[in-house]
């Protein structure tokens, strides 16, 4: 039996390449994008865990938009307008496919940013997008440049994540979201907001999302992997009304709706007294690894790479001398360290060299030795 | 923001207006396809749940395919063959989805047997699949007419539901199911098999499935919705590995797996020592109904009406004298009892008229009430 179109658009992960190597005891793994498992918290969920079994409507088929006390709750703490909708979904992931399924058709235009993180680059090749790339600068996209590309590709949609970016970590000022949301709102180019690593910020002041100055432009993913657990698989994606009920349609045909006694799980989580504190506490934890790989990190300067600072999230982006970013990755692997060279991150394009490490899972000495072990090798670039 | 193309083929659901106006306390509703939530083996459930927190790799990233444990107890359960493979979905209906979406393009014929299940219909119109119909008899599909089907079409796929059918209740008997397995190995068409009612036998011997007469040309859809919860949303497809690694890689982008811990509260539950009693006590409840409604309905014999008996499931097929189903259906509603007008689940061609009617979520009592209102109003058509 023939596969479908979109497969001749499909690559192999190379990423999961790397994350199967990875596996090794004797490697370091900087190149996964997990939390740290023991900052789930499992404490706060047991309360809700232990009374699960005391509501059979959990266990009943239920509504398609989400558990009704979760859609509400969710509704409050992102203080949604009246004529906007929410609808929960298996992770972020899910809603950003529903976004592609409902929205693009083959051909239609979408702009990411250059680097932009693989699974949307994976759902938007599947539903065979035209994805124009953006450079992405220090403060977010140039902001000319991505005027011009609105009036010449007239993009469907513009899809970024303004808080600490996958793979960079860089998040964008507040003049680069206010004008954005502005160029979205004058070309009616849709405004896509990611924000699963929002709520890991460990310095600097939180700024408002890009969506909250174009909200009816605008369509919003939330995660609550970095902040609860991956493996429940909740995420939510919002926005005006009309544009969540043909979400909803799709989702309905593509598994009828989430898992219910999982929501309420998350939801007796997320209200939870100790919920606030739990997030802090995961931020400063965090705030601690990035501070030991920023530091060692430094030596590698006189090798010609650096490193941006960051305000929170999950990765730093070490850029390189210009090299082949692949060949690196693997040599870094056979020396014990698993690293996401930039190219799998850009589409089509060559883009600059680099390297994407993940700091939240790795102990302050694995994150040391991992650097000297890099430096080994970089230093003979 | 435009729509994608998909949209245009999608119809309002008829079935979600009368499932909201059968919210009604007045109303019996016989028109979902609920189990009922006494049901539920959550006694059963409670050992795994109490253990759920120790676990806390069940609170992280894990592999798309399914929780390891949970593949390995289906395969054995299923008795897989080495080459062939299984992936855990977020419902049979994600299943459906995923084959959709990994194998149609646009305008590639699938066979369906009409009446078919609306969800199917559903998603094989999303990716715009030209759905051939085939009448389904008493026996499942002519086998001649199917034979000139598959030569004059070259489907790529044939979906049916072959034990206790939605709507219909029916079941293939051996001989068909041995002559279609045949014609789909003769002209190389992949038979998809729903089976989310197969554990719902309550009379008669189990036979065995079409896709064991043709394992290699057939992808299986196993449901949990029906034996143990469908809010927990866990299904499987299984098939050879050629075909469920697409599967693998389209659910990867579609939601990256399915929720870990409500994998690992199904394994605790197929593991539980009393599973198999609770199954058996399900359909000994089933069992019941089903012949309180058998025996109701036939005094509407008197008005033109027919029931052919059925051996399992959880719906009965009421053929009625020719009328409008839609008009008829809104009428019950109006004296208090729901039910699904045939039209439904015709794609585009007239069928028979029928209801179908939904034994397994209301009391005897009901049951009998509801047929006594039907009374009242089908002895006028």
């Amino acid at each position: 039996m023939q596969l479908a179109t979109p497969f001749t658009r499909m690559k192999s992960s190379f990423i999961r390449e790397i994350l199967a190597a990875a596996q090794d005891p004797d490697v370091i793994s900087l190149a996964g994008g997990l939390p740290d498992e023991k900052t789930f918290p499992v404490e706060l969920l047991k309360p809700t865990i232990d009374q699960l079994t005391s509501d059979l409507n959990l266990f009943q088929y239920g509504p398609t938009q989400g558990y009704g006390q979760l859609v509400g709750h969710l509704n409050k703490r992102y203080q949604l307008p009246e004529h906007h909708k929410l609808l929960v979904t298996t992770g972020s992931q899910q809603g950003l496919d529903l976004i592609a399924r409902a929205f693009i058709n083959p051909g239609d235009k979408v702009v990411l940013e250059a680097p932009s993180y693989l699974g949307a680059m994976q759902v938007l090749n599947f539903v065979q997008a035209d994805i124009v790339p953006i450079a992405q600068n220090v403060e977010g996209p140039d902001l000319n440049v991505l005027e011009q590309c609105f009036v010449r590709h007239q993009p469907k949609l513009f899809y970024a994540v303004p808080d600490f970016h996958n793979p960079t970590g860089l998040s964008w000022p507040l003049a680069t979201r206010q004008a954005v949301a502005k160029l979205c709102l004058r070309y009616q180019v849709t405004f896509v907001e990611d924000a699963p690593y929002r709520p890991l910020r460990f310095t600097g002041d939180t700024l408002p999302m890009v969506s909250s100055f174009c909200p009816d432009q605008a369509l919003v993913l939330r995660s609550f992997s970095k902040i609860a657990s991956p493996g429940m698989r909740v995420g939510a994606v919002s926005g005006p009304g009309h544009w969540i009920d043909p979400l909803i349609k799709v989702k309905q045909g593509a598994d009828l709706h989430s898992s219910l006694p999982i929501q309420a799980m998350l939801l007796g989580l997320l209200e939870h007294p100790g919920f606030e504190q739990h997030v802090a506490n995961v931020c400063q934890l965090y705030r601690g690894r990035y501070a030991v790989l920023h530091n060692a990190l430094k030596h590698l300067e006189t090798f010609g790479c650096f490193t941006q600072p960051i305000e929170g999230g999950m990765f730093v982006w070490l850029t390189l001398p210009e090299c082949d970013t692949f060949t690196l990755a693997k040599t870094l692997l056979d020396q014990g360290v698993a690293t996401v060279p930039s190219d799998v991150f850009y589409s089509g394009q060559k883009g600059v060299s680099a390297l994407r490490l993940n700091f939240t899972n790795s102990s302050p000495e694995s994150l040391k030795e991992a650097v000297d072990r890099m430096a080994d090798v970089i230093k003979l670039l």
